[in-house]
């Protein structure tokens, strides 16, 4: 059964700074929150965790693995080599999407995100190492069938970007409406999802909502595992197992 | 009237590099395309232009300033510093979408994206210095009103995400089929939309358009300028206008 | 008493590497080099380790806290983030020198740095768990009295950038010579040096050494840890004490 | 006849930064060192300049083809991206040093290192374009004899390290008092020294002078351009020259 630890990373007061004391370079802002993202992405990454973007002075990380005190150095460590601060709040849940609510209400809880006085805040509770399991995380990883041959050396490179951003909020709303699931746009033509329990069923029928309501053929690779990285790269094998055998959906743990 | 200088930088090779002969850890993967795409912000925005990271193996850059050396000078850069190269398509035109358009087909042409010869194309043209004129490029800088207060101090992390990206998500769809432009979320509650020559009522019917199919309320500042950092400076000091005088639609030549 | 865990860090084949097909541009060179070493210290200092630039193609670390597991994904993540691999060699010792020498051999028995098939090596062995202790590493912080009024603020910046380098050198070669100890510039006026149980009368016999030698007056904090960091800290604490109370040596256990 | 630009690049208030309101993590103040130095060169890197890191809260660099704009937008960059600002001192002459001299007087007159309300400044002159000819720089690029036979594959890393530092020291201070130039080690076995007009003699006898002093066996190859990249390029096309012919110096411009 999922365990999901969900972390939600916010910028501190970042809209009132990007205008003060006057509007800043964009390709400065873009540079900064880019590198911003690539840090916190090693941090949670070498422990096993992943981050996604999301929007940049808000992002979300599934976290299962990392500590308070992994949190807190982070926040410390990105204090000292950036214009900016982080606030973080921690929650855990069966349900990613309740796990999401719970850490941003900490968040909340302790100020608005534009509050100049709220700084540094570190709310929240980890998974203790004694209740932790190897199922605590499963990761759907979903790319568009043959995006390069039907696409990217087919359509111009906008109306290209325009049928996956489609396929993506398609998938994106009806995963966490239907699954309270969370997901992630990271790139090319994949998105990662971030699931409860869900089984063949759920990702076949995921599948059709989407090829129905916008014509984007995708295919999914899912795995289970103690913490983001391994139960993603255990999607990751399963969406070869796809692309090599020609299916739609390969659960990792039914297919190796 | 506008004249868009356009580039599509393309990652080559990227799909089968990220599972060859492994596929490699997703964390090192964002990390990698963050930091590649924050050198190109830098590059191109140090000599005015704007570059947006769209789906990162594939990016788009207003590149108006400049010259075919310059792009040749990024590639090689890239080539010494990443364990991936680019390929490069400069067009231009009145319309961006047609720019773009144009920049797709000169790589098309070369090769496939996957295509494992097809490595560090340069094809195009720039828009030769005795040719450029103040007025360019236009740039719009659309934000949400009042997400912090209506959104973020509000909902969970992930409900707020999915309310900007279907904000976004319409008003880049409508700005390319009415009126040609390309539009390009960067964070926050922002999105960039590189547009032909727009006027008010074009302005006040996306973001009616946005407001009636969605429900998310925008407001905009243009601004014109020889490149996109001048165009685009414009239009962020016209966005502080609408913020200060609560209007929805500020031109920053007709404001100043 | 200490215990030392030294790692050599080393780019596999980099010489041909920067030669070939043709010479690289020297800019893309440093900016490549320097951003690997800023990484590689975000590893490492996230572990409790410190790492020193040294010559940029061979890096010294203290790694005490880092297992091997831990460096074999420090190892895994710069192949898939850089043009280059690294390979690694690790040892233990009472004297900095000998973990060194140590661990040199660990990658010299390997083959080559400039032989092409010798990559990615992981040699050597880390601390148990069980055999670690507050006291396993020492961490001397030196800096130039007064280096802003002295020099910076009064001679040239490579005359200053002459003095400083004189009192590395100096401190640098007694340090090793006569204490089996490892110095590295760390910027600004700053050496930071890692050493076996040393006391005051050491110390202040360095300080006198190169204060006759050369000229230049140094103080120094000194501190002890299980790991690096936690040295160091302590030895930059016992650093202000000298600054504060006009002290030339300071021991933080003694201090405190 | 050398006309070289030189940059003194300081940053403002560092030394109290680092220890305000406390000490900062070691790791942390390196990794935002080497990452600054690492934009700084791509920046001038980019606009055919060198930048060496130096002491890292001052850096030198030769910036012949660099405005006062481009020295003033890298500033406003860095000041959006980073937690410091840098000031800029620049000023030309025929002798490097002269040169480097007279840019650091530019910012001393201007306030210390370390007065907190000295911030951002940029003072000097640039070499109009008018007057900028091929041979306004000269760069030599030294290695170190079959560094990696006799050092590196055979004494431990660090007595390594201080065998090329050794070289390196003798060099820099024989350069500076006997031919007013600016020396910098760069990594691996390598230093760039940026020279007035020197000739085969002078580098014969920089290389005996350090052959006798320290018994570290050095070659050169030295280029001529109208900036740093273009002489220091053809430097290194030249020691390619040494390698191939077991010689000792190259002059590229009679090489060729």
């Amino acid at each position: 059964m999922t365990n999901t630890q969900v972390t939600l990373v916010q910028i501190d007061n970042y809209g009132p700074w990007t205008v003060t004391p006057e509007p800043r370079r964009e390709a400065d802002l873009q540079t900064m929150q880019s590198r911003l993202y690539a840090d916190i992405s090693q941090f949670v990454g070498n422990r096993g965790g992943y981050v996604f973007f999301t929007r940049f002075d808000n992002m979300i990380a599934v976290t299962n693995g990392c500590s308070l005190e992994d949190h807190a150095l982070m926040q410390e460590s990105v204090g000292n080599r950036y214009p900016v601060t982080l606030s973080l709040g921690v929650a855990t849940g069966r349900s990613p999407v309740q796990a999401l609510s719970d850490a941003t209400e900490r968040l909340q809880d302790a100020g608005s995100a534009q509050d100049e006085t709220r700084r540094e805040c570190l709310e929240g509770r980890v998974i203790g190492d004694d209740h932790r399991s190897d199922d605590d995380v499963q990761i759907a990883h979903f790319d568009v069938i043959d995006a390069t041959g039907n696409y990217t050396d087919e359509l111009n490179a906008f109306d290209t970007f325009i049928r996956i951003e489609q396929g993506y909020a398609e998938l994106m709303r009806h995963m966490r409406y239907s699954h309270e699931s969370l997901s992630f746009f990271v790139g090319g033509d994949n998105v990662i999802v971030v699931c409860p329990d869900l089984g063949t069923a759920e990702y076949e029928e995921a599948i059709s909502h989407v090829e129905e309501a916008v014509d984007v053929e995708m295919q999914v690779g899912v795995g289970r595992g103690p913490n983001a990285h391994e139960a993603g790269f255990a999607a990751k094998h399963a969406l070869e197992t796809c692309r090599a055998d020609g299916t739609r959906v390969e659960l990792e743990w039914e297919t190796a």
